[in-house]
């Protein structure tokens, strides 16, 4: 078996991996130059053919993802693909899915997203740039806050992403409800909705946060009819996609002061154009597609690759497999 | 019965007081313009012989306090006092104390000052001012943060607020060891420790709060031998009072990068005088002691008082009484 990833994830876990491997593996080894070896030895990319192959993220952060996704795309070896990202809305994935090639995802995103939710949910309840900007005047000027414990929260996709939201707003006290299309019962919440619930229940909610995928029944979710029902002093959040937002509305709702601030880490273009409305809106908060990037999602990656490793090789069903059907091309 | 309060309490919780009270009750009402009334009648507050006396926060914060606490000073008829706060380190408290009347503070501070603590820690590991700078400038600058699942924090005082805290950090994944001089053994932490243990237990700490008292055995706790223990890494957060910190020692470290940053909502100065070189410091945030402030703590001020008025009334122990050894005036 011949496997493709970056030098940098086969260096980062090698441990986890020659412990889960055969001896007789070969590690075909991208490096950041776009070069290649196995076992040190040069290799021609063109040339190769491995079998497997994982996308971790320093690939796709910075990284040599032409060399990568070239060798994909040309490939008739590779039969399987391990990705490290939740999200497969890039055509490249739909394509080698079409190909043949078997595709999971992973999901390991949770931990960091909730983390980046809950911070911004705290800092807009305690109105917390109110005492950053008396700080930065030497101002002593205490205010009244509201606490987590007499929230509401709308979460819109309710999978691992939003679980791990879940969990943490509830530990601070908030009710939380979760909306999903097909829900497994188990959603660690108050309430359940469905999406025919989710316009009669936005009033009641004080955080609005978006984990779902992009999808043609969420493109476009936040409209002007989802913003009419909206708290005028609700915050939204979106970790999910940019297509989700239509930014139009959204800052006609924000200057009307039908919602009171939103918090967008992704966005319709990415990167977000400097000239962007969005970034200079005093009621939006920018930040650049980093919600994932926590520091854990490294060996969360290489655990996933591991487990998923063991039952691809064993013919057990893999963790998070998606089909064409799930890509739409189906 | 006579029970003093201010009118704002006695309007705000209307209900809550009157099913809790006999009807002859009378309510010595404070006004704001440090007027008083009985029924709408107006009082000498010097020929007042209330029974009761209850200090809720609008009382302190802009309130007419100088003529509460001159009534509570000159009164031979007061017995108990319920507080709304928990500190009780102003020497007022002691000299009542000291004149015989019961005093009780509330502990309803723990889920704003949780929220705080989770917040400060929380934009601390995501660098969050990072994404605000680059924001500011239109800039797209992704960049990797630490998730709450990795880190180690020491609550120092795991008391009705530092239970808050650690449940809420937990909750995100945190290890959280707890230091209290005296462990119930129900504390909702991974490990205790007690004050002896705290030294060498520091090095490990990624978030360190401070969540004691101030007390002779608390004041200047962080002090130079203590700062020579933290992380460089380490965030330094202080809820309890500002006396527990060194703050000459405090800046010390930071400029010798021995601490990472510290947030500040007590300093040993209150208000901060403007020229104090804790605002302008890049790595100190100061709030104006203020992580208190949530918006729940009245409702919880009113449950407190009207469940220690019932226990006052039927003889029972009050919760939370502190007595003279506890004001250090045994």
């Amino acid at each position: 078996m011949e496997i493709f990833c970056s030098a940098r994830a086969r260096d980062d876990h090698r441990d986890l991996l020659d412990a889960a491997t055969p001896p007789e593996t070969r590690w075909l080894e991208l490096h950041e130059d776009g070069s290649a070896t196995i076992d040190g030895h040069a290799v021609e990319l063109r040339e190769a053919t491995p079998d497997v192959a994982w996308m971790t993220s320093d690939l796709v952060q910075g990284g040599p993802s032409r060399q990568f996704f070239g060798l994909l795309t040309r490939s008739e070896s590779v039969r399987w693909l391990q990705s490290s990202a939740a999200g497969f809305d890039h055509p490249i994935f739909g394509d080698l899915v079409e190909r043949g090639i078997r595709l999971s995802p992973a999901h390991i995103s949770g931990p960091p997203i909730a983390d980046y939710v809950l911070r911004a949910a705290l800092d807009h309840l305690q109105d917390a740039e109110q005492w950053r900007r008396a700080a930065a005047d030497h101002r002593w000027e205490p205010h009244e806050f509201v606490e987590m414990g007499s929230t509401h929260w709308i979460v819109v996709g309710l999978g691992t992403i939003g679980a791990e939201i879940a969990v943490r707003a509830r530990a601070c006290g908030a009710t939380v409800t979760g909306m999903r299309r097909s829900p497994a019962g188990d959603e660690p919440v108050d309430a359940m909705i469905n999406p025919d619930q989710l316009l009669d229940t936005l009033p009641t909610a004080d955080i609005v946060v978006l984990a779902a995928p992009s999808s043609p029944t969420t493109d476009g979710l936040v409209d002007d009819d989802f913003l009419a029902r909206t708290k005028p002093t609700a915050l939204l959040v979106n970790i999910g996609r940019g297509a989700l937002v239509d930014e139009t509305a959204l800052l006609r709702a924000l200057d009307d002061g039908r919602l009171a601030a939103a918090v967008l880490d992704v966005t319709a273009t990415e990167p977000l154009p400097a000239d962007d409305p969005l970034w200079a809106h005093p009621k939006v908060a920018i930040t650049p597609h980093s919600s994932a990037l926590g520091d854990g999602r490294h060996h969360r990656a290489a655990e996933v690759f591991v487990e998923n490793l063991r039952r691809y090789l064993a013919g057990d069903p893999l963790l998070h497999e998606v089909t064409a059907a799930d890509l739409g091309r189906s």
